[in-house]
């Protein structure tokens, strides 16, 4: 796959991956940060992404719904833990908003973007706290349905 | 007890404590954020506190020790969530560093600090993930525990 290098995760509980974007890394950011790009390409298709609120700063909380082929709703809560314009984000579903727990911590999220030539080194970091939800998280098909989002990202990116 | 108020927690994940402090909240927030301070009242007596790292920013973690009367540590690890100098600091065990997941997310503390007259109104709002968690955290003397280290904030605020 295009793009695609070998990255290690940090640990056992991190799962990671990372693509090279044609594309400068203002447009990926703004691919993840605005809420009428992000609806273009969050969710692998056939699903779709019908709404997402996203108030980006730290402590700012998003609400991401993602809709399924049959036409059932997800909505998906998380609080954005830092926010570094066009280089880092980090948001985790630990919080609902700034600062409710959520049902469960399941993940903590580090995006970065990194400039390679004026394309994008773009990477995920998806940590967890536990080995079992690691675990979990690979085998509901973290790599495929990540990495066909991150196509879904390229191809959009480009075309910005 | 002087000073004390009724309050309610918000739901049943929170356990909350408040008194009315005889000092500036500058003080009292100083007593929160400042290593030698925070070392003189944290633990509560016979318990003691002989080591504290604070790097007190949103993001920032710190480490703070506590001994047991027969002279065992037990390091504390947490991460800053949010920083209002004066009035607010938050922050969670659910990290080790920015952005470690810990071993087991168990609370996060919400301390405000509102002055009152030239006193200070200081709340702390301890949630957990579970209703278990809060049970447990209960049993194990939250209201005794963190009221013991209220008065002992208040009597260091006070010299201050």
């Amino acid at each position: 796959m295009t793009g695609t290098t070998d990255i290690k995760p940090t640990d056992d509980r991190e799962l990671v991956l990372t693509r090279l974007i044609n594309a400068p890394r203002e447009k990926v950011y703004r691919a993840w940060t605005e809420a009428d790009l992000l609806k273009q390409w969050f969710a692998p298709l056939p699903w779709t992404t019908p709404d997402a609120e996203l108030d980006v700063r730290p402590g700012g909380s998003n609400r991401i719904v993602m809709r399924s082929p049959e036409g059932q709703d997800f909505p998906n809560f998380g609080v954005y833990l830092e926010v570094v314009p066009n280089e880092k984000l980090v948001v985790t579903d630990a919080f609902t908003e700034a600062w409710k727990p959520s049902e469960k911590p399941f993940m903590t999220v580090i995006l970065t973007f990194e400039d390679e030539g004026g394309k994008t080194r773009y990477t995920a970091r998806v940590r967890h706290w536990t080995t079992a939800d690691r675990e979990a998280h690979e085998k509901m098909g973290f790599h495929q349905g990540w990495g066909q989002c991150a196509d879904q990202l390229a191809t959009l990116t480009a075309k910005l």
